[in-house]
């Protein structure tokens, strides 16, 4: 075998067999395959695409780079989110307390923030002392003990789909769905989960842009998860807006803590409903009507709330701590209007820049700063309405967000 | 600007201004930008293809990476030529030579060979002592006293070229019209001449398999030599069978001189002539036929021949070192029937692996050896005939060379 004929071949529309995905890819992670030899293969299958047979195999070879970790000891059926990501999604943080409410085991790894979205790791360490990186006998322990944790990702866990994965973020190889999806699935399937929700954002704030291609990534992920005998639905959510009223790490536990004290009037809230049920529905095998009643319960009677105060002590964190910063700048409307929609993407660029977020993966971020959004949208703006709040520490400027705001 | 932004823009079709193909190539150039970088976009490129306009932009750039060699000091047109390389390829050797006979003057800088194909100037340093290596005041020199000259190709000259084809042959992104002709004519018209004559190898043993694709290329050359007011014209030429009947260094140079002698009924003399003949008509502004009767008469009266002495002289060789091994394999036919091809590619690797050729750019190539064909295509083939001789010196292996003859 050799790396320029499969490249060719990718290039030429034909299909790569199996051992020939796994000498490319892994002879990268063996670094006996150049990194230039890799992002033209990455190019390649971006443009022509890859069949279902290969899309599957290539994340096959993503989860054999490293460990899986194994479940088998906890009792039942174990269940695993993924959000494709966006701007103040918080969704984790609610979710896997109301689901351990209901009797199912959600053993969640999570990543951190890069770019304009957030990481749930980030949003947890607004926590003090809230210890993220566990060993694979604590994280079992812990999900034994209260029924989910949440954990950084282990390096261990398909370190393939980690190297490619920065390899594609510098080359332009991003916007493949058989390369999104082997990515997704890898990292999931590798986390032991015995069923997955991807909720895949749709809109101007995320990666996926049309329903025809959210659609297309979405038949792809079941496939994928179907081929390793995982159940997998895919929901599809609107990512145009912000999601929620709180960008920002510690203001997006404060507003998840609101969700999960009962408060579910919210946009916000009704999708991590939605979400939760379906992870109640799979985990008990019960048709979804059931399963959102069991949902609305375990949060109007403060259950769930408990098992997140339970999910913080577990790792020891002390939730009096959380603290947002005492330094606001407040925007307000320069007119009259109706809000017809806010930037996503704006607002997590400008939530990083204030310092809730970063740019390069050594930059540290800024726990108490962020923005909240004080009108939603399709609300009647009347000059100088208060638009957003928001928080700010050692960099002290507005970045025209006035900008983001659609009123018409 | 951004890389990554340039880089999904040519992912997604669109068209790169000047200043982002710059920021790019010469990104790379200058080591500000990395290899995996250039070759996701070399590979975008490749597939998706480039408009005129950003091929012949990408032309200058590699042009301007140089210095461009100044001819204006000798009189008059000159004009270069150059192939798109095959096996047994030694046009160079007789066209040259002919041309100057015509009195027009022809300035050729030549390559090495690399893979199955030979190279001009390993073939002149068959001939001991030949100097291949000029100052740019000896080129012009040697041009203005006997009207040609031929040399290995100077580093200054678009250097940028250089480093993208190494990167092209290791990432599947040799195949592409608009970097092919981008980086032929770069070279060209750093190179200086007036008029060019390309050589376009179509068939089983050249890069172009079909006439459809060979028109292409045509299409893009011509029009990139016209943007820089460089008449060029493209003679498509078969490349299914081995050029002529020897392959090999010294060889070469023998069946080059037998043409120049006069000997000029083989399909390689016609093909010589027909290439002088265009850079005559070019070069002195006449038509084909009468510069075609030029030709022929300083091959028929040994003009043409003592040219070429007169270059060996001038570059220092002494032609009568020529020397072919005297160790000898000799191949017959192992049944009856017509020969219906002689497969160019194979027969190029097998000299290649005689030690005629270099599998990397380190490799030293052994002048002596080789490999002359003793039956052309059509001819009828009697059992035990004899199919070819190799010329052996280390390497004393027949590589099962009878199956690149097709006998039906």
């Amino acid at each position: 075998m050799n790396i320029v004929d499969i490249i060719n071949k990718k290039r030429l529309r034909h299909h790569l067999a199996k051992e020939e995905l796994e000498y490319a890819f892994m002879g990268y992670l063996n670094e006996k395959i150049e990194s230039y030899q890799i992002s033209a293969l990455l190019m390649a299958i971006c443009i022509n695409g890859m069949t279902e047979e290969e899309t599957i195999n290539l994340t096959k070879i993503f989860i054999d780079s490293g460990d899986i970790l194994d479940l088998s000891s906890i009792p039942g059926i174990k269940v695993d989110k993924h959000s494709t990501g966006g701007v103040g999604d918080k969704t984790t943080l609610v979710i896997a307390p109301i689901v351990a409410s209901c009797g199912v085991y959600m053993a969640k790894m999570s990543g951190r923030g890069l770019g304009y979205t957030g990481g749930t790791i980030d949003k947890l360490e607004s926590i003090k002392g809230f210890k993220t990186a566990l060993s694979e006998e604590e994280f079992l322990k812990e999900l034994r003990d209260i029924g989910l944790v949440i954990s950084s990702q282990t390096t261990s866990l398909a370190p393939l789909d980690k190297k490619i994965y920065a390899l594609r973020d510098v080359t332009g190889t991003v916007e493949s769905y058989p390369l999104i999806a082997s990515s997704i699935m890898s990292k999931k399937i590798a986390s032991g989960a015995d069923k997955i929700v991807i909720d895949l954002k749709l809109g101007k704030g995320a990666l996926i842009h049309t329903k025809e291609d959210a659609n297309k990534l979405k038949e792809i992920l079941i496939k994928i998860g179907n081929s390793f005998k995982k159940e997998t639905r895919v929901i599809i959510t609107s990512m145009d807006n912000p999601l929620g009223n709180n960008v920002g790490n510690s203001l997006e536990v404060i507003e998840a803590m609101e969700v999960l004290k009962g408060n579910i009037d919210t946009p916000f809230a009704k999708l991590c409903i939605e979400l939760a049920s379906n992870l109640v529905s799979m985990g008990k095998n019960i048709p979804m009507m059931e399963a959102e009643q069991e949902v609305i319960k375990v949060l109007k009677n403060n259950q769930a709330y408990h098992k997140f105060l339970k999910l913080v002590e577990y790792q020891q964190g002390d939730i009096n701590s959380l603290k947002i910063s005492d330094q606001k700048i407040e925007i307000r409307s320069a007119k009259n209007g109706i809000l017809k929609g806010i930037d996503a993407k704006l607002i997590g660029e400008i939530s990083m820049k204030l310092g809730a977020g970063r740019l390069t993966k050594d930059d540290t971020i800024d726990h108490e700063v962020g923005i909240v959004l004080n009108k939603q949208v399709n609300d009647k703006i009347v000059e100088n309405d208060l638009l957003c709040t928001l928080y700010v520490n050692k960099v002290k400027d507005e970045f025209n967000i006035r900008e983001a705001f659609i009123i018409e």
